[in-house]
This record gives C-alpha cells, structure tokens and sequence, in this order.
C-alpha cells in the first residue's frame, strides 16, 4: 500500500531508485509566501552527496536539484512543490552479478518476496539514495522553521564504532568529514576508517540531532505524539535500529526522583526528558538520537543463498559507504524538520492564537 | 489536529480521560467473520488493570468493557466495533489540590500551554488509564493474527532498574506480577519495589516484546515501513523514551561482518536484524525493545511552578504505579499487534497472492 | 477498510447499527475553549428524530445524546470527544422474516456479497439511524462555525415528488413537519402524504443547504476541493443520488456570458457559482442542492431473490419514512458543517494569518 | 493543507502549473507485476490533449509523458510511479496583462485571497493543464482493472448546450472530436461551435461515463461508500457543478415502487441505482453523469475588479476551449478509473478471499 509519503500537512511524496533515470519529490501543504530556491536546497544536498570524502562511497553524483513547480517569482505560492533530481552515475553493470542473489543483510530477500520481483540495480528503491530527497524536502522545512520561528537543528555523529565523542564544540561539526563534534578524535577516526577498508569491512554510527528555539505545544496525543512520530521518521532511515529521545534507555535505571525535570521561574531545570512532555514539546531543546548499523555492503565474504534457495558465498562490489552514519546526519536533521514542520501547522489547525496567546514560561 | 487514531486499514480511535465518565474505541477496518466476545478483550484487560499486586497503583477498576457494534451473532461483521469502559473509581476529589499546579515530569504543563486550558483530574487525557482502550482494541487484532496467521506476541519485563533478567524462561512470565521471565530474581524485586516504596520513589524499566510466525512481506518503505510504524506505535506509549529493533543500540560497535544476518537454505543464521531487513518482515521472530522512564508522580517532594509562574514545591498524591513498566507489558503487546494487522491488510491490498505464491524461503 | 471517519483535521468516526445497543462517534481535532453540552446537540438531533410527524417513520427513540469525553467544566479542552445514544425501541423481531432474503433496491445483497454475511436487523449499519451520530458530531461544528465565524446553514426541503417550493420564506422552514419553505404547498403536501401512505409507496425530494458568511478561502485544491468535498459527503447521504452546487446541472445550457459571476467594488454580482470557484469559497453563499431517492421500504408488493439465489416476491414490513428526503434536512446540515469545519482548520493550518490580512473584498 | 493527492491505497499526488517548467504526478501503491509503458498513457492523454481540433483550445502541447521510476524490466515493481510531462507551449506573455486583475468566473480571486498570492500564468495551479497528470495516472489504473477484472470504462459527451445525444452508438464515440455518440447530431454541434466562437462565448455541457464489469462489493461505508468518492472524484474536475449517480435528479419524482431495481435469480431486472447500492457496487454498470459550466475565458466583455478593488471591464484573451466539458471526457474516465482501483485494493484489505468466495448473482 501507499507508503512513500511523510507527514499530514506539509506532506511529502518520493519516487525513484538508486539507478533509474531520477529521483523526484512532491512537498505538498508548504505555507505561501516563502522565499525558496534551489541553493537553499542544494547546501544540504551537498553535504549529504556521495563522493565527498575518502571516507564515503566513491559514487560521484551532482545531486542537483531542480524546483519545477510551486514556487513563483522566488516564493512559495501554496500549492505543491515538485523537485527533481537526474541521476547521472548509475553503472548499472557493477550490479549484473547479484540479479539473482540475496545480498545477506540487505532488503533484496525481503523486497523479493513482499513484491514477487525486484529492482535489483544498487538496491533499487531501498537505497539510501531514496533519502537525497528527504533531505532536499526536509531544507524547505528548515527554511520555514528557521526563519519564522528561529528554530535551528543541529546533527552530528556522536559516536563511530568504539569512538564516542567525549568533547562538544559546534564549530567543529561542519569542519570535518565525519560531522563530529570532537576535534580530539578526529585522528583516531582516520585511523579507524583506514584500518576498517583495508578490512573490506563497515561499523556502526550513533547520530544525535537537537532541535533549538522550538515553541511549547507541538504534538497531537494521544497517537500522534511529537516523540512518536519523531521515532517514525527516525526509525524509518535506513540502517537505523534504535532511537533515544531525550536519556533514552538510560531511563531505566532511573529514579523519579533524578529523571523528573523541576521547574522554576525561570525555566527547566533539567532536561532529561529531551524537550518532549506528554508527547508535546515543553520549549526545551528536542534531544534525538538514533543507532545505525554498520551497512552490509562490504567485501569480507559471506553466506547467502539465491533466487532458487541454494546456498552461495558473495562478497558485495560496488561502491558503498563503510560507515553509513556519517552521511545520515543531514538526513537526520531533515527528517526531524519534517516532522516539526508538519506538527507546527497541526498545531496551528486545532489551536490557532493558543500558540502566542498563552505565557511562554520558558 | 485529531491524533486520536492509530492505523490506516485497521485503524483504532480512542477518547476517555482518567476521571471522565467513560473510555471508548471504535475499532475500523476488521475483517468480517472473525469470532470475537468481551471475554476475549477481557484476558488482556485483566493484565493491564491496576490493583492486581501491591506492586501498582492501589486504584481499583474492574475494566470491564462493552461490545456496542460491529458484532453479530458472534462475529464481525466488517462495518466499525464500538468499545466501551465505564469508569467507576474515579475519586476525583484527590486531584483538586494540583488544578493551578504543574506537577513536574508530568503533561500537565505542555497540556495547558498546548490547549490554554486542561483536565487536571489524575492527568485528564494524558494519563496512562488511556491505554486500556489500546488493550481492548490490541486484543481483536491478537485473536486475528494468531487464528489466521499463527502470529504469537510475547511481552515480557527484562529489566527493572538495576535488576536485569539473565535467565529466560517463557512459562513464568505469566506466573509472576511483573511479567517477568527470570523466576530467580523474583525476590530481589520484591525487595527492590518495597523500598522503593518506602522511599516514595519510582524506577524505570525496560520491556520487551517478541512476535513468531509472522509472514516475510509485512511494511511499506520508504515511509511507512514496518520498524518505523512500530518505533512510532511504542514510542507513542506513555513514558517510553527509547524503541530498538532487533540488536538496537548494540549495533553502533558493531561490524557489518558480525552483524548481518547471513542466510542458508535452512533459513538465516542469526537475527541480529529483529525480523525487518528494509522495514519489510524477513519472517523471522521479530523482537522490540522499549525504555521506560519512571513515573514523575512520587512522594518525594519536587520543585515546580504554579499557572501564575510562581515557585512552589510539591509532592504528588493520589495512586500511581511506582514502575510504569511493569503494566506496560501487555499494552506493548497491544501496540505491536495493531502495527502488524494493520501491515498485513496494507500488504494485501497491493500484493494479493503474492504473500502464498512466491516461495518461503525460511 | 476503514470508512467510518469523516474529515481530516476535525474528524467523525462513527459506529453503530440501527438494531445494536447504541450508536457512537468520537469527534477528534475540536478546538479547545469551545462552551459546549449535551443540549447544543439534542436541537439538531430532535430535528432529525423519528416519530415526530405523520410524515415520517412511527418507530420512537429520544436520541438522548451523552458526552463521555473531551469537555470539562463545560468547554472542549482539544481532545478527543465521545458521543453515545443508546438504543431504545428495537423490536428486532420485526426483521427476523428478512434474515435470508435481499429487499430489493436496499443495501441487502451489496452488504452480504462484500463482507460475506451482514447484520440483517433494520439494515444494521446500512440503516440511516446511524446518522443521528453524523447529526450529533455536526452540531458541535454548527456551533463554532456560528460563535466564532458568524458562519450559519439553513437547509430545506426544496422539491417533494412533484411539489416545489415556489416561495422562500425562511421563516416557514422550521415550523412545519417537511421543512418547506413555501407555506402554500403546505396542504399539498399533506395531501399528497396521505395518498402515499394508502398506496404503500414512497417518493423522493429535493434538499437545500445553504451556507452564510462562509470566509474567503476554504478549500485545498487540486483534489480536496471544497466543492469536491461537499460533494463526497453529500452523496455520502442515504438515498442521494445527485449533487449540485450553485446552478447545477443547469449550467449544461448556460453561456459562459451568462454563468460567470461578474465582481464589482461592491462585491459579486450574481451567484451561479454557488458560492465556490477553483474548488475555494468565495465568500458568497454556499448553495448545494441533493436529490434523494425514494425509499425501497414499501408495501407495495416487488420481486427479489433469496440468499439461495431463488425468486421471491416480498413487502416491506416494518416502520419506515415516506419520504426520506425530510428528515435529510438535518443530516445535510450537518454534513456541511463539518466539511466547512474541516477545512477552515486546513486552511489555517498552511495560511495562518492570511484569512484575515488580506483584504476581504466582498 | 497538502490537498494534491488522490486515494488512499492506489494514491496519485501531481504538482505542476500551466506555465511552469513540467508537471508531475507519483503514483503510489500500484501493484506489482503490471506490465506498463509510456504508450499505454500516451493513448488517453492524446485524446486529452489540446490543439487536436478546431473545437479545442489551440495550444499545442506534445503531453509526452515520462515514467521515471517504479517500472523496471517493462513491469511495476510495487514501489512509487514517477511520472513527468515538460511543458513545451508556454507563451506567458500572453498572461502579464491579467497579473493585477481577477478574472470573472476565474479561481483567481480565491486563490489570490487564500494564498495572498498566486501564480498568474493561465491561471498557475487553477488551470486544467493540471489534468493531464490524473489522465496520465488514471491510464496505469485503466489499465489494472481491465486486464485483472475486465472492467471497461467509457466515457461521451451526453450533451452539449441546447444539443442532446438521442441515438447511443458506442463506435461512434472516438470517431468524432466530441466524443459524441450520436452521429445524426454532428453537424449540429459543427454549427453550434461555429456559432459560439463568432460569438466569443463558450457553452455548458454533460459528460457521462460507464463502467463495465465492476465486481460487487467495492465501497465502504459509512464515509467512503463508492458514489461517496466517485462524487468526490468527479465534482473536483474542474468546471463541473453537478454529479449523479443513475438516475440522479430524476429520482426526486419517482416513487419507490418505480426507482427501486427488482432483483431476479437472473440479475436486477433494472438499473436505476446506477449500479450502487448502500455505497456499495452491486455489480451492475455503474454510471456518472457530471455538469460541466462554460468556460469563463471569453471575449465577451465583462465586469469585474483588479486588486487593489476598483471596477475594470475586461477580455480573457489566451487559448481557450469553448466548451470545457469535450476534453473532460477522457478526464471523467480516469477519475472513475482511479477511485475504481482505489477502492478494489481497499476491498481486498479487509475483504481477502470474500471477493471471489461469494456466489456472483448477476
């Protein structure tokens, strides 16, 4: 059944695989009267590219996103918004060989058997290529969210197979290849990453994203809660197997007592609970993290079986990331403006006025 | 904007506050012929409803719940099933203290800076009571996916704060008040919840909860996939702050040549995955994680503010579960099995015979 | 699948069969702060209720309408509303001769043939008892729409067989049994009732629905058109059977000279449009008119088939309307209100603020 | 709010304005397996397509449509359709003297006030070029049900103006540009046009459409019944201010004795219902007919106003159809095919095997 749209209101539908002619978006329910072009899509775009480091896939592809409808004399005029990506490095050949063979770890057995058949070239439309798109709808979320609400996200990767991040500076997030906070680390990430392609192997990644400035009241229970549906995007990233808000799973060796955040005049006092109360956004900031797996793509070989049952050994060719967590940052981030972007005008729809009306205590 | 419906095919919509006069659901989109009665809801209903062991909330509610529609002659007759649970121990007079008063940790204050306005009686709509709607309704999707399918659920308390089961024995969850699967750590928890109760404090928990036997094919990518459905089902239970799938966190130190789950013509080898390999079942036992925080309602005094933004500080009375994760057993559950019904009509009304004509692998 | 809820942003969700212990619905996405009780809905409810006239079918209910949620200390507090009537006078016997056999012209055979079996008592969901819950539900829109728009519906019967309403005097609508405008057919019709009622047979009608002070705006183009959606839950009646907005099928003969609504400073020069252009409201009169059948319910004796597949010939027994079209007025109320209602909350959702800065030229 | 996506299950979402730079449509759910390319669209958007006859709107478009994913190996793999039209013919300028003023009878003044802008290029988003991506989605749906079921869909211009078809010879209908199936009446429509065009005017008309061969059971009440979302479907092509199922308004004189369809062991001895029964097909053909206004692009002078509010008298210059209601044929058709699909995927989600296990009277 239909499943390739995300969110309600501002409401985004995606198309196209890995190596078919383009990937394309419809961003429907975007507010009119935004500014928007295609180089405020591009810079995310560009850091979530193939091809930028030696730490990533060497697949070179432009990603250059065109705006074909929806946005007139620079603005947004309220209907929906179409964008498109070509694709231009497709090497359908690389995937030839795996046409009649279940990749282990991949979704090719399981994309097999829901549909009967498959689109077997780079994964088709379970690549993560899919996400270029999410990240272009997600920069019109940033845009609108930043500029009427001063919200600002931010994502890096906390953490890469053994090495976590034990320093926080924000300025170096954007300075290096791996979106890490940590200057300290980023020589031992070299070396990790080094060590790990000699190895023809991959390795897992936490990302966090924190959400700034955004208003009390975001989150429709009791279902549609905030943090519910921030799991759904999150969780709906490829690779990614848990999501934390807030302390996450460390709650459970929490008292009442120590997770509880008090409250004063002046604010929080804490924020264990990640900004999110009740399933609705208390104004703290929105703390996320996610878990992605170490991509199965890689070249130490082993067992699977084919289209016919038989056991096989295969390594996987192609070009692949090693550590799919690095690129999943701005991917991330987008999904999470989605999902403001989305709960801010449901917001808007039940309690138009209540949003400005009611003291902010924060 | 209404967030009071979960599902898409079969889809559950709830109301009802903690001290009102009544919870209900409408169950929409069952298939037709479907044996069902009040006794089958009632089993799970008995599981969830407080009072039943010293270790939750002393509130006495028989749960018993109505069959209004949708049902005839004893079965489903495939127009909407309305539910009904009257409420009789309400009290409301405990609660009149915390009117003006945000109690920390609680929805209290993003209720009122969401809507101007709230139900301060036991938590009104944001309380935990809410979910025995999701129980009732959970319960008709149970008794379909075992008797079509052979899909079994299994819920389970692998961790109570500090207290961690490390043997695994599925016959004494049942046997046991807090679901729990270790029969030698039994005591340690009896002592573990009495001081904590002399302490007038709380403890977080983690849940679990396993599904066999269910078809490879379940979920819709890119969005709608099946883990992210699920992420947002049980992230969207009242204190949960973290979902994993399968090897969850664990993941992030993690090689792809350990964790990928190869496969052999007996089936996969291992299932690091948790049974969804691109957010589509892979027909293995599917296995989901959540972490639950501890109830902020504890006799420990706390500082808060009141709805003039004055200091003041409080403890929480009234009657409450001193680990909310314990009854979060059977509503996991509950969730888990609305996500799978409503993948399954979701996967046959694309792929009709697809689900028996291609070849099970497993 | 699911089809028993109404709306997106201010949704219905209804339940009930006309012979089952009671009808429900669940109003989800209300605005907050709303003065709302049981009495706001009983009018429109009473208006709608059998066995007031002669006119209309003999059978008897209160329709007493309870509010189990989502109104405290008399305002909505923006969740989720639970509406209940119970069922009174039942008399189920009566339809036990129907059990295996399809009336013809009734929903019989189309309910048995899709979900393999049906709930024969009084038509079970099919009856149009259960749109008392839709008459309910609508009742809390009628009243934000008046308060905090001005906005205010009148329905009427417009055409009963051959008898039209040759005058419009608005006063007249409520004070006789057929809501007619036209206090001269008045005996007309009377007569005319009584010869259907000695002949066993029924007739149809022609309803109108008009919509005052409705804001510039409302609908969302291109599928959800207000003039689309009107028409969804139009023909979502029982027994309608065609729809209209402003001049209808009329325009089939009209120039576009003659059919465009000229504007002038002073606003719209005519109304052919029915209020509505591009799928949005203009901000005149909204003007929908629906044809209604004729009930299959009648004495006169017709010719059907058995579950069997085998010839039979069958009366109708039973209580029943004439004249289905009279109680439709309510209903058709109803249904715009919340249509109107839906969308105002849609369009605020995307374009607050716009509604009211831009200038309204009207 | 997002209002560009059509069904729930076989969803088609489009963007794209007169002129902008392509229009675009995903089509999501789309079963697996269908053999599918470019030609099998192209065949229903040429008899769409403008500039085909004198009759017509002289731009002259190509309409090729592009598949862009979703199709691999000649067959859909399940996943999302993307499908794209460039725009060729543009010709703004012919448009920037209409930037300031409301056309009368347009959606410019509404769009204008809803969105406080809005793209004025023949019209932006409100113009029937918008079409071309639902015939270009209806075509995949056509296609499905046909080769699946065997349901055939035709549609005909019933009447055009004072001219009404009395013969139906269904070969006659693409053997003409009115897609009119009275061959004895051509030449009076040849006149008529003639005569309108001198004139500068443009006429009204009505389209009927019939669908073969449709299974029973498709429908699901008590909101999403089949003439629910079929009314839905059609009164949101624009012009159209009138939809009937059957017999439609006709019903509004006859009596129950004469409406209802009688049934024999050999089928319905009649098709007054049009096929639908309770909002259920009942496996009869199923028949639409829609009411199409004149076009309001005239060259007859007309009053209206610019946007700062004062009197202007003006011209609609452009290419234009002087009867709207010829190319909505072929636009009626794929609107019936798509909520056809729609609702056979939605019956097989809750219904599986019901479908076929039922005895098919008819």
């Amino acid at each position: 059944m239909a499943g390739n749209s995300f969110g309600q209101l501002f409401r985004v539908t995606t198309f196209g695989e890995s190596h078919g002619l383009a990937l394309g978006a419809v961003v429907d329910g975007c507010p009119p009267g935004l500014e928007i072009s295609e180089a405020d899509l591009q810079g995310d775009l560009d850091r979530r590219k193939p091809g930028t480091s030696r730490y990533t896939t060497p697949r070179r592809e432009p990603d250059e996103v065109k705006i074909l409808s929806g946005v007139f004399e620079g603005k947004t005029t309220g209907t929906s918004i179409g964008l498109l990506i070509e694709n231009t490095d497709q090497r359908s050949k690389d995937y030839s060989d795996i046409k009649d063979v279940f990749r282990p770890g991949h979704a090719d057995y399981t994309y097999h058997q829901k549909y009967g058949q498959r689109d077997y070239r780079g994964g088709g439309r379970s690549s993560a290529r899919e996400t270029a798109m999410r990240v272009a709808a997600g920069a019109i979320a940033k845009k609108y969210l930043k500029q009427m609400h001063g919200i600002e996200l931010t994502g890096f990767l906390s953490q890469l197979g053994p090495i976590k991040a034990e320093a926080f500076d924000a300025a170096q997030i954007e300075q290096n290849p791996f979106f890490f906070p940590d200057a300290g680390k980023l020589e031992a990430l070299d070396q990790y990453m080094r060590d790990l392609k000699k190895e023809g192997n991959s390795i897992g990644a936490k990302v966090q994203v924190i959400a700034r400035n955004v208003p009390v009241g975001l989150g429709e229970p009791v279902f549609d809660r905030l943090d519910a549906d921030i799991a759904h995007a999150m969780m709906g990233i490829n690779a990614v197997k848990g999501v934390e808000i807030g302390d996450g799973f460390a709650v459970v060796e929490q008292k009442g007592s120590e997770h509880r955040d008090e409250m004063t005049p002046a604010g929080f006092a804490s924020n264990h609970a990640g900004g999110i109360l009740g399933g609705i956004s208390s104004g703290q900031d929105i703390v996320v993290s996610l878990g992605l797996k170490p991509t199965s793509s890689i070249t130490v070989p082993g067992k699977s079986i084919n289209t016919e049952g038989e056991a096989i050994e295969m390594i996987t060719k192609g070009r692949h990331d090693p550590c799919v967590g690095i690129r999943a940052v701005p991917i991330a981030e987008a999904m999470l403006a989605l999902v403001l972007m989305d709960h801010l005008l449901r917001h808007r729809a039940q309690n138009q006025g209540v949003l400005t009306q009611t003291p902010q205590l924060r």
